[in-house]
């Protein structure tokens, strides 16, 4: 059972290493290695792009783009309870996000000045879903609603090719990406197939912006195509999934422990902490974890990640919410007798899951908020995934006569006091004109 | 007289060269020398931040932080004329800015489903003004108003010490921090200054995000910064400031000449670009710019800029729309006789001028837009700064007993086809819990 730590007993040097995050391994064999695929991919495009399928993912073939019999193929496997499942969470997930719909802003901030802020879709993306052990049609949905949304030209989806058989993709990713509009599927993986979208190949034309999760492979190789300016942008940096606990006395424990596993089963370097003001509370969570743990298929990942779990107990739940602020997790989670009072508090959290009917999950699956986070204490200041990240703003402004007028005046003297005497004289040269035509 | 390029003649990939960007100068020395300053800051704090102004300043004395009194010597010395026009400057930014305040949205996606995306300023900001041989208010402006509007509980503004003494920080800066509500201000620049914003030292508490352009030595800082989780996020990647001018033979040349020398005079790695489908237009800007140089103070500067400034032919306004979306410029200026029309069809710049009574001076300082802007082709998906770069934006989900019962099934269902079954046994429990009561 891991210790309970007593918060007003550490020094604050102490405090800062109870939340202090695991250091990131700075592997300059991984950057070399993945500097290397990606070079590879830029000089050799599809055929290398075939290759590392063949070396990473075992296959004998690979035709790189999903054929559409193929994806029919697949879909005709669906159970129809996923996908009644799947339909639920798009239809809410669209709802939240068709909400935040950009409205373009046009103000006359002097008169015959007029400026305009104007947002548009990013024209091309690439969203990347993971393969592994189990198909992430969750994931599909975060990155394909949006997309959809804002209306990109180009929604590109890359995942690992599948086994046995290149092509056999789970149907319910398959089904994820049809509700989304998306039809421009090719079954590659890892840091290649990040390569191939930001540089593009014969066979898959570059993007602008790539969006997704994935191993450390793919987040290195989104790290350096991100650092290029001929590479892509990127979503947001990554760091291991994390949850805060935040729970009194008048908690669930059952409750508690099992949205402490579910995160814990995300995997072995998961970031899992509880917050309370309550020993009984942390005591009954405890023996909770142990016995629910004991069910799980995946006890392995979910043993690894709680033996760096932490246990906090504080003073009072004012300190609870300070010990909250100053970690900033990615997903917290507040069960208390006062839920509504504490969420206004919460100063750094990426998402906030609020009373006992509303556990981690709900927000990774269905209620309609998306799963993509900032973790590792970038919630401070990046944001979770929104509409928002699929579009660019830009400004226009046009000067009438009269608006050249009113303020030409005052350009002239701040660029003179900047030094900057050709942008004065753009606008000498215009008033000038306004007084000839006058006089 | 520069060669003019004739657009139609080119081969696909000479087409490409003609809009090719300069390589940006990647020196692992310059990188190494930044690396060094930011660990001295963050091993020595404030002496070392001393020790730098000295050496690089060439200051005797440094006290940091700019005293009261100081500062209220320095404003003393406003000219009133510079005064009223920072004031017109910081109202029209305002009245843009203001209109940009975020909402937060609320969204029911099912019954008892309660969505919430909410937007709070990010906490603690730095600002960065350069110095250099002259003073530059209107970027003051630039990143304080939506700093102030946005309501960022610490707004730290850092320049260099200023000449003859430390301290003799213009009055024009002064005065745009005073209207910003900005009262923290530290006399010390370069990469020491942004080690000390992104880690802190005694005298200088961290802060989370940092803005504003700087010289190679501040970029790369910014950019090494931003690589650590520790340190601080940044605006934006930074590149040599560009314009492309789009005239017909409608447009007056000396304005659009004008315009080119006001960018050239930037500095020597200035872009500037005009594309016509006119070879009269671009013959008498031609004459216009050469004549116009003559004059400029800054004619050095802006001659250099200009010996890489290239003019552009088109077959036609159709083929001018398309280089321009296929270059990205920072500054779009258009000045043809089909302004509206053509301004529809851009679909890359970052900020975008309409015709011949708006100049780039007129949104580098005072029509109210934002001066900060992605360079190099960044626009396609990086966005102008805008009140949203001062915002992080979070997610709030409640869900009711109800809500439970209406998407708790399909989350169960969710979670199993991820193989994740501790966050189906999170709902399991609960919709048992549902079903006791009930029952
Ligand atoms: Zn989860
Ligand atoms: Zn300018």
């Amino acid at each position: 059972m891991t210790r309970v730590i007593n918060w007003p007993a550490l020094s604050v040097s102490e405090q800062q290493a109870a939340l202090a995050r695991p250091k990131l391994a700075d592997s300059a064999a991984l950057g070399e290695q993945v500097r290397a695929i990606i070079n590879t991919v830029r000089q050799q495009g599809d055929e290398a792009l075939v290759a590392y399928s063949q070396q990473f993912d075992g296959l004998t073939a690979n035709s790189l783009r999903l054929s559409v019999e193929t994806k029919l193929a697949q879909l005709n496997k669906l159970l129809p309870e996923r996908k009644a499942a799947i339909e639920l969470a798009y239809d809410n997930i669209r709802k939240f996000h068709a909400a935040q719909l950009p409205r373009d802003i046009e103000v006359e901030t002097s008169a015959g000045v007029m400026c305009q802020l104007r947002s548009r879709a990013i024209a091309a993306v690439g969203l990347y879903i993971p393969g592994g052990s189990a198909p992430l049609p969750s994931t599909v949905l975060m990155l394909g609603v949006p997309a959809q949304l804002a209306g990109c030209e180009r929604i590109v989806l890359v995942t690992p090719p599948g086994k046995p058989e290149a092509g056999d993709i789970a149907p319910e990713i398959l089904y994820a990406a049809e509700l989304c509009g998306i039809s421009e599927i090719y079954t590659i993986g890892g840091a290649q197939a990040i390569a191939a979208l930001a540089y593009g190949t014969e066979t898959i034309a570059k993007v602008d912006k790539i969006f997704g999760p994935g191993n450390r492979y793919v987040t290195e190789a989104k790290q350096q195509v991100s650092q290029d300016a001929r590479g892509a942008q990127i979503d947001m940096p990554a760091g291991p999934s994390e949850v805060l606990v935040l729970a009194d006395n008048s908690a669930n424990p059952a409750f508690v422990a099992a949205d402490l596993l579910s995160q814990a089963e995300h995997g072995p370097d998961s970031q899992v902490i509880l917050v309370s003001d309550s020993t009984a509370l942390i005591e009954a969570v405890q023996a909770e974890v142990a016995s629910q743990l004991a069910q799980l298929p995946r006890k392995d990942i979910a043993a690894a990640a709680l033996s760096h779990s932490r246990y906090i107990l504080t003073a009072d739940l004012a300190q609870a919410v300070a010990v909250t602020n100053a970690y900033a997790p990615e997903h917290l989670i507040v069960q208390t007798a006062a839920d509504d009072e504490l969420t206004a508090q919460f100063n750094s959290a990426a998402s906030i899951f609020v009373g006992k009917w509303t556990p981690e999950s709900a927000g990774d699956y269905a209620s309609g908020t998306n799963h993509v986070l900032p973790t590792y204490g970038y919630s401070k200041t990046v944001s979770s995934l929104s509409l928002a990240d699929f579009y660019r703003r830009f400004t226009v402004q046009t000067l009438t006569a009269q608006g050249m007028r009113n303020i030409g005046p005052a350009i002239v003297t701040l660029a003179e006091a900047e030094s900057l005497d050709a942008h004065a004289n753009a606008v000498r040269l215009r008033l000038a004109e306004l007084n000839n035509v006058e006089g």
